[in-house]
């Protein structure tokens, strides 16, 4: 879900509008996908442009066509990402001017630049790669540094608007050495200049719907700041972006939005300038001189795994156990046999003389518990599927936290994690 | 990379169109993206539809009931994903209304199911949640096993044209349960019949470039199966899909080729329907009665994890120890101390130890022992990031393996615990 602080106030920051086109028919298969569109939407919302639509088309002139007429009736700058290469697949030049109404024209020196490449190479050049000379009428090269296919750069006037065309080459790879070589500098000239601040702030374990009726009285009285709100398992993401004739003063904004934010939602911020969980809870551990150690059952690693994806971490996570089976819960966490007889694996008391058990035998500061039912089997009525106990151990105080997550077996096991980096840095904070 | 056989004969399976429709805002930042495509995608494949469009558009009516009047226009099935939440940017119904040219309805029933789900959790309903019981006229309900959004089934003519129109909600846990459950009888139903065979063979541990020039002289003489290439972190997949009158025809085709592929690789092949190497590395120590446990360093919980991953795993997984630190690695796995001195954590000695050590400790069929330099920091010009042992021990020998594998934290890691799952793969299989 996403709430924006007001769709016209994105009008107004966001003057022009873009859509993205990616070509290819491996692009409509089960095994991939345009991830190009990501990077091109970043670069475009810098320069104050909105992506509007984004569409991706197979190998296929009439559809492609047809995709392209659209686009230049509902966005300024059109961007089409692939087919630009030499076999009869690649149809996007064609399929531009097609739909611009003009012609494409062999160009001499595009054909005599792709003689020298393949020369130089010592190899002869296929027939096709004459194609990728094709240059579409009133069309300007955008150099490829990085493969044969040139880009191309319209800059024209259809029914009394001025749009921009951009003709990429799809591999991700030139794609990008290409947009920032070549289209950054003729887009800066091309629009007006913009200054954009923002912001990202995160916040682990509550809904998003109330994080949303919370925030919506304060960011709405931001109209000139647009407010995005990402909910991912276990967390909330805001974005926060101002554009001002000033950068100054689009920041100064932010800033102001983001105080307000943190002073209404307190200690359930765990970000406020886009750092990941993890990294904020080894930040806290290591400013406190604090160590931690995890004995994990339904998690089975999960939570040691996220800590230590983190480069750096050894230096507050000093490791842990996988305690799947009742005997390892014994045997590296000494948990009482009879304790697992009575209260069961799934227990409140277990989780906790896991924690407990854990930090005295590596003597961490803190020692982190997790048992649940993961699912799909093994639930019951009594404790059914989803029900996970974390503890934590501070030396002092063990508090164990109850929960019913609901989901699949990974969504389970993802939000016991969250839950209990959540923890730790709420013990820390 | 994808190779396909032959784009004629992917014709000739699909005569049905799909158009697939993503909404939501936040798809057209570059913080997120559609992926439910991906699987919706496979799905409609396997009823011989294939997808010929996707667009992306965001949280507002008007693009939005343009974009699936175009569809309508262009495709035999629409799937809309997205947009049923409870918000005021949730616009699928009312867009999708406009489109169609009818009406919306508040839905009794549906009004008194959401009622009585927030009152099973006893909350109270927020006003905003009773949109989600409007529907569509003609439209038929897809209940929602894992969310408040129902889904919408319509199944219409538009200009003569039979039009099947599907509402899913957003979140991928709530979209493929609803998909699978609701949509594919009904999608089985309106659709002519196909014959469609497949098989999914799976190679851990080699360079595509191997296996495509070791595989292209066989697969290219079956010009009647389409076989795709796919190559992921440490895995090859081959995708082999074949479509004739008469499904044992097409089934036998493609078992021949993956025969004369598994001729081939011989024991590269680990998979040979599809099964992920977690899986397989489960099946394969189950049938054979053993178990395992793990002393991981580098990986950090990454190798339990994912075995972990799978539901059922502790049949065979006992659980083992996240060995950070050295005096972790002598308190759990019994590393002697003048090893880890003499040799250093990251050595040949140090993971036979850990695999011998765990092996012992928890007393498993076999142990794994895991240590090296995931990176960024900590190489040196003997023992650069990169560099990782990984041991498994069965009770009468210990195997280490010595590799250097390249790119990030994330990549070495993975590679090490896809080295690992493999090596007890080949010692069970």
């Amino acid at each position: 879900m996403l709430s924006t602080g007001s769709a016209l106030n994105s009008l107004l920051i966001h003057t022009m509008l873009a859509e993205i086109i990616a070509v290819g028919s491996e692009l409509l298969t089960p095994f991939r996908q345009d991830t190009n569109s990501l990077f091109v939407t970043e670069q475009l919302n810098s320069l104050g442009v909105s992506v509007v639509f984004k569409t991706i088309v197979g190998d296929r002139k009439p559809q492609l066509a047809q995709a392209v007429a659209l686009a230049l009736g509902r966005a300024d700058i059109v961007c089409v990402m692939g087919g630009l290469g030499p076999t009869e697949d690649d149809l996007t030049r064609e399929a531009v001017a097609e739909a611009l109404g003009v012609r494409v024209r062999r160009n001499g020196d595009l054909l005599a630049a792709l003689y020298k490449r393949f020369a130089e190479r010592r190899i002869s050049m296929p027939a096709n790669n004459s194609k990728q000379a094709d240059l579409i009428d009133g069309a300007e090269i955008l150099p490829n540094a990085n493969g044969t296919a040139p880009g191309q750069w319209i800059d024209t006037v259809v029914g009394e608007h001025r749009k921009l065309l951009l003709l990429l080459p799809g591999p991700p790879f030139e794609l990008k050495a290409m947009f920032t070589a070549e289209c950054l500098p003729r887009l800066r000239e091309a629009l007006p200049p913009r200054h954009i601040a923002r912001r990202v702030l995160k916040i682990a374990m509550l809904p998003e719907s109330e994080v949303d009726a919370r925030l919506a009285p304060i960011y709405t009285r931001f109209n000139d700041v647009e407010t995005t709100i990402l909910a991912h398992a276990g967390e909330i993401q805001l974005h926060l972006q101002c554009a001002k004739a000033i950068l100054e003063v689009a920041q100064t904004r932010v800033n102001e939005l983001a105080s307000r934010i943190e002073e209404e939602m307190e200690d359930a911020i765990f970000s406020s300038h886009g750092e990941s969980l993890e990294e904020i809870v080894l930040y806290y551990l290591e400013i406190r001189g604090a160590t931690v150690a995890v004995a994990e059952s339904c998690t089975g690693g999960l939570l040691a795994q996220r800590l230590t994806s983190i480069g750096g971490s050894s230096r507050s996570f000093v490791g842990g156990a996988v305690v799947y089976t009742d005997a390892l819960k014994v045997e590296f966490a000494d948990v009482p046999e009879d304790m697992l007889e009575e209260k069961g694996a799934v227990s409140r008391e277990v989780a906790a003389a896991l924690a407990h058990g854990i930090r005295r035998r590596v003597q961490s500061t803190i020692g982190i518990g997790i048992t649940g039912i993961a699912g799909p089997t093994g639930g019951t009525e009594e404790k059914p599927v989803g029900l996970v106990y974390i503890a934590l151990d501070d030396g002092k105080e063990i508090n164990v936290c109850e929960r019913n997550f609901r989901g699949d077996r990974d969504r389970v096991r993802w939000f016991a994690s969250q839950q209990a980096l959540d923890m730790i840095r709420r013990k820390f904070m």
